[in-house]
Protein backbone atom coordinates (compact mmCIF):
# COMPACT_ATOMS: atom_id res chain seq x y z
CA UNK A 1 0.00 0.00 0.00
CA UNK A 2 2.98 2.02 0.58
CA UNK A 3 6.15 1.81 2.71
CA UNK A 4 5.37 2.49 6.41
CA UNK A 5 1.52 0.98 5.94
CA UNK A 6 2.87 -2.08 4.48
CA UNK A 7 5.09 -2.31 6.97
CA UNK A 8 2.53 -1.42 9.80
CA UNK A 9 0.41 -4.39 8.02
CA UNK A 10 3.48 -6.87 8.13
CA UNK A 11 3.96 -6.24 12.01
CA UNK A 12 0.21 -7.08 12.74
CA UNK A 13 -0.12 -10.02 10.63
CA UNK A 14 3.16 -11.97 12.43
CA UNK A 15 1.76 -10.53 15.77
CA UNK A 16 -1.81 -12.35 14.87
CA UNK A 17 0.42 -15.39 13.34
CA UNK A 18 2.68 -15.58 16.42
CA UNK A 19 -0.27 -16.32 18.51
CA UNK A 20 -2.14 -18.43 16.23
CA UNK A 21 -5.43 -15.84 16.22
CA UNK A 22 -6.35 -16.27 12.61
CA UNK A 23 -8.87 -18.44 13.44
CA UNK A 24 -10.48 -15.55 15.42
CA UNK A 25 -9.95 -13.25 12.36
CA UNK A 26 -13.03 -14.07 10.61
CA UNK A 27 -14.20 -11.29 8.76
CA UNK A 28 -17.41 -11.03 10.58
CA UNK A 29 -15.53 -10.76 13.75
CA UNK A 30 -12.88 -7.64 12.58
CA UNK A 31 -16.03 -6.00 11.32
CA UNK A 32 -17.57 -6.55 14.87
CA UNK A 33 -14.35 -5.85 16.64
CA UNK A 34 -14.42 -2.70 14.45
CA UNK A 35 -17.88 -1.69 15.60
CA UNK A 36 -16.51 -2.17 19.73
CA UNK A 37 -13.64 0.01 18.88
CA UNK A 38 -15.60 2.82 17.34
CA UNK A 39 -18.10 2.79 20.08
CA UNK A 40 -15.03 3.12 22.29
CA UNK A 41 -13.98 6.24 19.88
CA UNK A 42 -16.98 7.74 20.63
CA UNK A 43 -17.34 6.82 24.60
CA UNK A 44 -15.24 9.81 24.92
CA UNK A 45 -17.68 12.25 23.94
CA UNK A 46 -20.72 10.47 25.45
CA UNK A 47 -22.21 13.63 27.35
CA UNK A 48 -21.18 16.28 25.40
CA UNK A 49 -23.51 19.04 25.25
CA UNK A 50 -22.35 21.13 22.63
CA UNK A 51 -18.34 21.38 21.52
CA UNK A 52 -15.96 20.92 23.96
CA UNK A 53 -12.42 21.76 23.74
CA UNK A 54 -10.13 18.25 23.45
CA UNK A 55 -8.32 18.05 26.30
CA UNK A 56 -4.83 16.09 26.10
CA UNK A 57 -6.23 13.17 28.07
CA UNK A 58 -9.26 12.91 25.77
CA UNK A 59 -6.60 13.23 22.66
CA UNK A 60 -4.34 10.29 23.99
CA UNK A 61 -7.64 7.79 24.56
CA UNK A 62 -9.18 8.68 20.89
CA UNK A 63 -5.76 7.97 19.92
CA UNK A 64 -5.46 4.72 21.20
CA UNK A 65 -9.23 3.78 19.84
CA UNK A 66 -8.09 5.02 16.85
CA UNK A 67 -5.48 2.74 16.45
CA UNK A 68 -7.10 -0.43 17.33
CA UNK A 69 -9.89 0.35 14.41
CA UNK A 70 -6.87 1.02 11.93
CA UNK A 71 -5.18 -2.36 13.27
CA UNK A 72 -8.56 -4.10 12.67
CA UNK A 73 -9.38 -2.24 9.43
CA UNK A 74 -5.98 -3.27 7.72
CA UNK A 75 -5.91 -7.03 8.96
CA UNK A 76 -9.46 -7.03 7.56
CA UNK A 77 -8.72 -5.10 4.20
CA UNK A 78 -5.56 -8.16 4.04
CA UNK A 79 -7.56 -10.87 4.66
CA UNK A 80 -10.53 -9.58 1.80
CA UNK A 81 -7.53 -8.26 -1.17
CA UNK A 82 -8.69 -4.98 -0.53
CA UNK A 83 -6.29 -2.04 -1.43
CA UNK A 84 -8.01 0.20 1.61
CA UNK A 85 -6.06 3.29 -0.13
CA UNK A 86 -7.45 2.44 -3.41
CA UNK A 87 -10.98 1.38 -2.06
CA UNK A 88 -10.92 5.08 0.05
CA UNK A 89 -9.66 7.32 -3.14
CA UNK A 90 -12.35 5.23 -5.43
CA UNK A 91 -15.30 6.27 -3.19
CA UNK A 92 -14.02 9.81 -2.87
CA UNK A 93 -14.35 9.74 -6.85
CA UNK A 94 -17.97 8.82 -6.37
CA UNK A 95 -18.91 11.52 -3.48
CA UNK A 96 -17.87 14.44 -5.57
CA UNK A 97 -20.17 12.93 -8.37
CA UNK A 98 -22.47 12.44 -5.44
CA UNK A 99 -22.11 15.81 -4.12
CA UNK A 100 -21.50 18.63 -6.46
CA UNK A 101 -20.02 21.50 -4.63
CA UNK A 102 -22.70 24.15 -5.73
CA UNK A 103 -25.61 22.06 -4.90
CA UNK A 104 -23.82 20.61 -1.19
CA UNK A 105 -21.62 23.65 -0.01
CA UNK A 106 -22.66 24.34 3.41
CA UNK A 107 -24.99 21.96 4.08
CA UNK A 108 -24.96 18.41 5.76
CA UNK A 109 -28.06 16.94 3.53
CA UNK A 110 -27.46 13.14 1.95
CA UNK A 111 -27.18 13.43 -1.27
CA UNK A 112 -30.15 11.49 -1.89
CA UNK A 113 -32.04 14.80 -0.39
CA UNK A 114 -30.43 17.23 -2.35
CA UNK A 115 -32.23 18.58 -5.27
CA UNK B 1 2.35 9.72 7.01
CA UNK B 2 3.58 7.52 3.65
CA UNK B 3 3.37 9.28 -0.16
CA UNK B 4 -0.03 7.57 -1.13
CA UNK B 5 -1.93 8.18 2.32
CA UNK B 6 -0.60 11.75 2.39
CA UNK B 7 -1.75 12.21 -1.24
CA UNK B 8 -5.26 10.76 0.12
CA UNK B 9 -5.76 12.68 3.12
CA UNK B 10 -4.95 15.93 0.63
CA UNK B 11 -7.91 14.84 -1.37
CA UNK B 12 -10.03 14.55 1.96
CA UNK B 13 -9.08 17.83 2.92
CA UNK B 14 -9.73 19.35 -0.39
CA UNK B 15 -13.02 17.72 -0.42
CA UNK B 16 -14.28 19.10 2.31
CA UNK B 17 -12.75 22.41 2.23
CA UNK B 18 -14.77 22.87 -1.37
CA UNK B 19 -17.50 21.83 0.52
CA UNK B 20 -17.62 24.46 3.59
CA UNK B 21 -17.85 21.21 5.39
CA UNK B 22 -15.47 22.00 8.12
CA UNK B 23 -17.81 23.07 10.84
CA UNK B 24 -19.39 19.91 10.49
CA UNK B 25 -16.34 17.43 10.93
CA UNK B 26 -15.78 18.12 15.19
CA UNK B 27 -13.95 14.85 16.63
CA UNK B 28 -17.21 13.92 17.61
CA UNK B 29 -19.30 13.62 15.12
CA UNK B 30 -16.73 12.67 13.75
CA UNK B 31 -16.33 9.67 16.41
CA UNK B 32 -19.79 9.41 15.57
CA UNK B 33 -19.56 8.56 11.66
CA UNK B 34 -16.89 6.55 12.39
CA UNK B 35 -19.14 4.53 14.40
CA UNK B 36 -22.17 4.17 11.66
CA UNK B 37 -19.83 3.40 8.72
CA UNK B 38 -18.82 0.32 11.26
CA UNK B 39 -22.29 -0.63 11.36
CA UNK B 40 -22.81 -0.60 8.17
CA UNK B 41 -19.60 -2.68 7.11
CA UNK B 42 -21.08 -5.22 10.31
CA UNK B 43 -24.35 -5.17 8.50
CA UNK B 44 -23.27 -7.85 6.00
CA UNK B 45 -22.59 -9.82 8.20
CA UNK B 46 -25.92 -9.36 10.40
CA UNK B 47 -27.98 -12.97 10.45
CA UNK B 48 -24.78 -15.28 9.88
CA UNK B 49 -24.99 -18.45 11.54
CA UNK B 50 -21.79 -20.31 11.10
CA UNK B 51 -18.98 -18.93 8.73
CA UNK B 52 -20.32 -18.46 5.71
CA UNK B 53 -17.93 -17.55 2.46
CA UNK B 54 -17.37 -14.16 1.43
CA UNK B 55 -19.78 -13.20 -1.58
CA UNK B 56 -17.92 -11.01 -4.35
CA UNK B 57 -21.31 -8.93 -4.13
CA UNK B 58 -20.18 -8.72 0.29
CA UNK B 59 -16.81 -7.69 -0.72
CA UNK B 60 -17.63 -5.07 -2.39
CA UNK B 61 -20.17 -3.58 -0.07
CA UNK B 62 -17.64 -3.91 2.40
CA UNK B 63 -14.72 -2.26 0.67
CA UNK B 64 -17.04 0.47 0.11
CA UNK B 65 -17.37 0.74 3.95
CA UNK B 66 -14.09 0.18 4.97
CA UNK B 67 -12.71 2.82 2.94
CA UNK B 68 -15.68 5.22 4.77
CA UNK B 69 -14.44 4.34 7.58
CA UNK B 70 -10.55 4.96 6.54
CA UNK B 71 -11.66 8.62 5.28
CA UNK B 72 -12.94 9.85 8.59
CA UNK B 73 -10.56 8.09 10.47
CA UNK B 74 -7.92 9.79 8.22
CA UNK B 75 -9.53 13.20 8.84
CA UNK B 76 -9.89 12.95 12.52
CA UNK B 77 -6.58 12.05 12.68
CA UNK B 78 -5.67 14.94 10.95
CA UNK B 79 -7.74 17.05 12.75
CA UNK B 80 -6.37 16.13 16.42
CA UNK B 81 -2.53 15.83 15.15
CA UNK B 82 -2.42 12.04 15.24
CA UNK B 83 -0.01 10.16 13.35
CA UNK B 84 -2.24 7.04 12.66
CA UNK B 85 0.82 4.69 11.28
CA UNK B 86 2.62 5.74 14.64
CA UNK B 87 -0.41 5.52 16.89
CA UNK B 88 -1.11 1.82 15.21
CA UNK B 89 2.50 0.87 15.71
CA UNK B 90 2.72 2.04 19.02
CA UNK B 91 -0.31 0.37 20.13
CA UNK B 92 0.54 -2.72 18.59
CA UNK B 93 3.54 -2.82 21.06
CA UNK B 94 1.88 -2.19 24.07
CA UNK B 95 -0.45 -5.41 22.87
CA UNK B 96 3.17 -7.50 22.28
CA UNK B 97 3.23 -6.63 26.01
CA UNK B 98 0.23 -7.48 27.27
CA UNK B 99 -0.32 -10.52 25.31
CA UNK B 100 2.75 -12.69 25.70
CA UNK B 101 3.47 -15.14 22.75
CA UNK B 102 3.49 -18.31 25.30
CA UNK B 103 0.18 -17.43 27.50
CA UNK B 104 -2.01 -15.68 24.56
CA UNK B 105 -1.41 -18.34 21.63
CA UNK B 106 -4.94 -20.09 20.47
CA UNK B 107 -6.41 -18.12 23.25
CA UNK B 108 -9.25 -15.40 22.91
CA UNK B 109 -8.70 -14.19 26.24
CA UNK B 110 -8.37 -10.47 27.70
CA UNK B 111 -5.04 -9.38 28.78
CA UNK B 112 -6.68 -8.91 31.69
CA UNK B 113 -8.31 -12.33 32.14
CA UNK B 114 -4.66 -14.20 31.34
CA UNK B 115 -2.80 -15.64 34.19
CA UNK C 1 -47.46 2.19 29.08
CA UNK C 2 -48.44 -0.52 31.97
CA UNK C 3 -48.17 -0.59 35.61
CA UNK C 4 -44.46 -2.39 35.55
CA UNK C 5 -43.11 -0.10 32.96
CA UNK C 6 -44.62 3.02 33.91
CA UNK C 7 -43.16 2.79 37.65
CA UNK C 8 -39.90 2.13 36.21
CA UNK C 9 -40.06 4.94 34.05
CA UNK C 10 -40.91 6.94 36.76
CA UNK C 11 -38.51 5.80 38.80
CA UNK C 12 -35.80 6.77 35.90
CA UNK C 13 -36.84 10.12 35.26
CA UNK C 14 -36.76 10.78 39.12
CA UNK C 15 -33.35 9.63 39.30
CA UNK C 16 -32.32 11.91 36.32
CA UNK C 17 -34.30 14.94 37.73
CA UNK C 18 -32.69 14.94 41.00
CA UNK C 19 -29.29 14.55 39.70
CA UNK C 20 -30.25 17.39 37.26
CA UNK C 21 -29.08 15.58 34.24
CA UNK C 22 -31.88 16.47 31.84
CA UNK C 23 -29.66 19.26 30.01
CA UNK C 24 -27.40 16.03 29.24
CA UNK C 25 -29.80 13.70 28.44
CA UNK C 26 -30.65 15.60 24.73
CA UNK C 27 -32.12 12.97 21.93
CA UNK C 28 -29.21 12.89 20.34
CA UNK C 29 -26.91 11.69 23.50
CA UNK C 30 -29.58 9.32 24.40
CA UNK C 31 -28.96 7.86 21.15
CA UNK C 32 -25.18 7.80 21.62
CA UNK C 33 -25.71 6.24 24.70
CA UNK C 34 -27.83 3.52 23.16
CA UNK C 35 -25.24 2.81 20.60
CA UNK C 36 -22.51 2.57 23.83
CA UNK C 37 -24.56 -0.26 25.53
CA UNK C 38 -25.41 -1.85 22.67
CA UNK C 39 -21.64 -1.99 22.08
CA UNK C 40 -21.19 -2.82 25.50
CA UNK C 41 -23.71 -5.84 25.12
CA UNK C 42 -21.84 -7.32 21.92
CA UNK C 43 -18.23 -6.89 23.62
CA UNK C 44 -19.39 -10.65 25.09
CA UNK C 45 -19.54 -11.96 22.39
CA UNK C 46 -16.60 -10.55 20.44
CA UNK C 47 -13.85 -13.17 19.28
CA UNK C 48 -16.52 -16.30 19.30
CA UNK C 49 -16.00 -18.52 16.70
CA UNK C 50 -19.00 -20.58 15.85
CA UNK C 51 -21.82 -20.49 18.72
CA UNK C 52 -20.55 -21.14 22.24
CA UNK C 53 -22.86 -21.61 25.14
CA UNK C 54 -23.82 -18.69 27.07
CA UNK C 55 -22.32 -18.87 30.65
CA UNK C 56 -23.45 -17.70 33.97
CA UNK C 57 -21.30 -15.32 33.94
CA UNK C 58 -21.81 -13.59 30.17
CA UNK C 59 -25.65 -13.98 30.93
CA UNK C 60 -24.88 -11.71 34.49
CA UNK C 61 -23.43 -9.22 32.07
CA UNK C 62 -25.58 -9.17 29.32
CA UNK C 63 -27.97 -8.58 31.70
CA UNK C 64 -26.66 -5.85 33.08
CA UNK C 65 -26.19 -3.72 29.53
CA UNK C 66 -29.54 -4.79 28.08
CA UNK C 67 -31.12 -2.99 30.88
CA UNK C 68 -28.88 0.08 30.14
CA UNK C 69 -30.34 -0.39 27.21
CA UNK C 70 -33.69 -0.03 28.48
CA UNK C 71 -33.45 2.59 30.66
CA UNK C 72 -32.09 4.92 28.08
CA UNK C 73 -34.64 3.70 25.10
CA UNK C 74 -37.73 4.55 28.16
CA UNK C 75 -35.91 7.60 28.77
CA UNK C 76 -35.87 8.65 25.23
CA UNK C 77 -39.44 7.44 24.41
CA UNK C 78 -40.54 9.67 27.03
CA UNK C 79 -38.87 12.93 25.90
CA UNK C 80 -40.18 12.58 22.62
CA UNK C 81 -43.62 11.68 23.16
CA UNK C 82 -43.14 8.28 21.83
CA UNK C 83 -45.48 5.01 23.70
CA UNK C 84 -42.65 1.91 23.06
CA UNK C 85 -44.80 -0.38 23.15
CA UNK C 86 -47.50 1.13 21.07
CA UNK C 87 -44.68 1.99 18.51
CA UNK C 88 -43.12 -1.96 18.60
CA UNK C 89 -46.84 -3.60 17.77
CA UNK C 90 -46.75 -1.19 15.18
CA UNK C 91 -43.14 -2.37 13.40
CA UNK C 92 -44.44 -5.90 13.98
CA UNK C 93 -47.47 -5.43 11.76
CA UNK C 94 -45.29 -3.83 9.33
CA UNK C 95 -43.01 -6.54 9.66
CA UNK C 96 -46.03 -8.80 8.70
CA UNK C 97 -46.40 -7.30 5.82
CA UNK C 98 -43.19 -7.07 4.76
CA UNK C 99 -41.88 -10.77 5.25
CA UNK C 100 -44.78 -12.86 4.57
CA UNK C 101 -44.64 -16.60 5.64
CA UNK C 102 -44.66 -18.63 2.64
CA UNK C 103 -41.75 -16.05 1.44
CA UNK C 104 -39.38 -15.75 4.39
CA UNK C 105 -39.67 -18.93 5.96
CA UNK C 106 -36.49 -20.38 6.93
CA UNK C 107 -34.78 -17.20 5.12
CA UNK C 108 -32.31 -14.48 6.02
CA UNK C 109 -32.96 -12.61 3.49
CA UNK C 110 -33.91 -8.69 3.49
CA UNK C 111 -37.56 -7.89 2.47
CA UNK C 112 -36.28 -6.04 -0.23
CA UNK C 113 -34.35 -8.88 -1.63
CA UNK C 114 -37.69 -11.46 -1.40
CA UNK C 115 -38.96 -12.42 -4.52
CA UNK D 1 -43.06 -8.53 32.43
CA UNK D 2 -46.33 -6.71 32.39
CA UNK D 3 -49.97 -7.37 30.46
CA UNK D 4 -48.72 -4.98 27.04
CA UNK D 5 -45.19 -6.10 27.39
CA UNK D 6 -46.24 -9.79 27.45
CA UNK D 7 -48.55 -9.72 24.94
CA UNK D 8 -46.20 -7.89 22.53
CA UNK D 9 -43.62 -10.47 23.13
CA UNK D 10 -46.08 -13.22 22.38
CA UNK D 11 -46.32 -11.51 19.03
CA UNK D 12 -42.75 -11.44 18.69
CA UNK D 13 -42.36 -14.99 19.46
CA UNK D 14 -45.31 -15.77 17.19
CA UNK D 15 -43.81 -13.94 14.49
CA UNK D 16 -40.13 -15.19 14.27
CA UNK D 17 -41.89 -19.24 15.04
CA UNK D 18 -44.01 -18.73 11.85
CA UNK D 19 -40.80 -17.84 9.81
CA UNK D 20 -38.42 -20.50 11.45
CA UNK D 21 -36.44 -17.73 12.15
CA UNK D 22 -35.27 -19.06 16.05
CA UNK D 23 -32.16 -20.57 14.22
CA UNK D 24 -30.94 -16.96 13.37
CA UNK D 25 -31.79 -15.50 16.85
CA UNK D 26 -28.71 -16.36 18.71
CA UNK D 27 -28.03 -14.29 20.98
CA UNK D 28 -24.70 -13.37 19.29
CA UNK D 29 -26.82 -12.22 16.59
CA UNK D 30 -29.60 -10.79 18.76
CA UNK D 31 -26.82 -8.74 20.06
CA UNK D 32 -25.41 -7.44 16.85
CA UNK D 33 -29.15 -6.51 15.47
CA UNK D 34 -29.10 -4.50 18.63
CA UNK D 35 -26.14 -2.17 17.64
CA UNK D 36 -27.23 -2.01 13.95
CA UNK D 37 -30.63 -0.62 14.63
CA UNK D 38 -28.81 1.55 17.01
CA UNK D 39 -26.56 3.39 14.64
CA UNK D 40 -29.89 3.82 12.49
CA UNK D 41 -31.65 5.33 15.51
CA UNK D 42 -28.19 7.71 15.58
CA UNK D 43 -28.25 7.76 12.21
CA UNK D 44 -30.72 10.85 11.92
CA UNK D 45 -28.15 12.89 14.32
CA UNK D 46 -25.02 12.44 12.53
CA UNK D 47 -23.91 15.62 11.58
CA UNK D 48 -25.50 17.90 13.84
CA UNK D 49 -23.74 21.48 15.24
CA UNK D 50 -25.73 22.11 18.82
CA UNK D 51 -29.02 21.05 19.69
CA UNK D 52 -31.59 20.81 16.54
CA UNK D 53 -35.46 20.73 17.29
CA UNK D 54 -37.03 17.32 17.00
CA UNK D 55 -39.01 17.08 13.17
CA UNK D 56 -41.95 15.55 13.03
CA UNK D 57 -39.85 13.53 10.31
CA UNK D 58 -36.62 12.67 12.71
CA UNK D 59 -39.46 11.89 15.38
CA UNK D 60 -41.11 9.27 12.68
CA UNK D 61 -37.76 7.93 12.04
CA UNK D 62 -36.34 7.31 15.22
CA UNK D 63 -39.62 5.70 16.83
CA UNK D 64 -39.67 2.72 13.55
CA UNK D 65 -35.71 2.71 15.09
CA UNK D 66 -36.49 2.53 18.77
CA UNK D 67 -38.93 0.00 18.30
CA UNK D 68 -36.89 -2.44 16.63
CA UNK D 69 -34.68 -2.05 19.52
CA UNK D 70 -36.91 -2.79 21.56
CA UNK D 71 -38.43 -6.08 19.85
CA UNK D 72 -34.67 -7.34 19.66
CA UNK D 73 -34.31 -6.11 23.16
CA UNK D 74 -37.34 -8.50 24.59
CA UNK D 75 -36.38 -11.17 22.00
CA UNK D 76 -32.89 -11.12 23.85
CA UNK D 77 -34.40 -11.09 26.84
CA UNK D 78 -36.78 -14.03 26.51
CA UNK D 79 -33.98 -16.09 24.94
CA UNK D 80 -31.93 -15.89 27.97
CA UNK D 81 -34.50 -15.87 31.00
CA UNK D 82 -33.88 -12.55 32.25
CA UNK D 83 -36.76 -10.36 33.50
CA UNK D 84 -36.53 -6.91 31.63
CA UNK D 85 -37.40 -4.66 34.25
CA UNK D 86 -36.40 -6.01 36.78
CA UNK D 87 -32.86 -6.09 35.56
CA UNK D 88 -33.36 -1.99 34.82
CA UNK D 89 -34.65 -1.97 37.96
CA UNK D 90 -31.40 -3.56 39.27
CA UNK D 91 -29.02 -1.54 38.10
CA UNK D 92 -31.22 1.66 38.57
CA UNK D 93 -30.61 0.94 41.96
CA UNK D 94 -26.55 0.17 41.68
CA UNK D 95 -26.57 3.44 40.07
CA UNK D 96 -28.28 5.33 42.66
CA UNK D 97 -25.27 3.93 44.61
CA UNK D 98 -22.87 4.81 42.18
CA UNK D 99 -24.16 8.33 41.69
CA UNK D 100 -24.95 9.75 45.14
CA UNK D 101 -26.55 12.96 44.24
CA UNK D 102 -24.46 15.29 46.61
CA UNK D 103 -21.57 14.19 44.60
CA UNK D 104 -23.24 13.89 40.62
CA UNK D 105 -25.80 16.78 40.85
CA UNK D 106 -25.40 18.86 36.92
CA UNK D 107 -22.36 16.57 36.71
CA UNK D 108 -21.58 14.18 33.84
CA UNK D 109 -18.55 12.38 35.31
CA UNK D 110 -18.38 8.87 35.29
CA UNK D 111 -18.50 7.41 38.61
CA UNK D 112 -15.30 6.06 38.26
CA UNK D 113 -14.05 9.95 38.27
CA UNK D 114 -16.19 10.91 41.16
CA UNK D 115 -14.44 11.67 44.33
Amino acid sequence: MSDRVDQLLNEILRFRSDRDWEKFHTPRNLAISISLEAAELLDNFQWQVGEEPITPEVREYASKEMADIFIYLLSMSHDLGIDLIEAATKKLDESQARYPIEKSKGSSKKYTELI
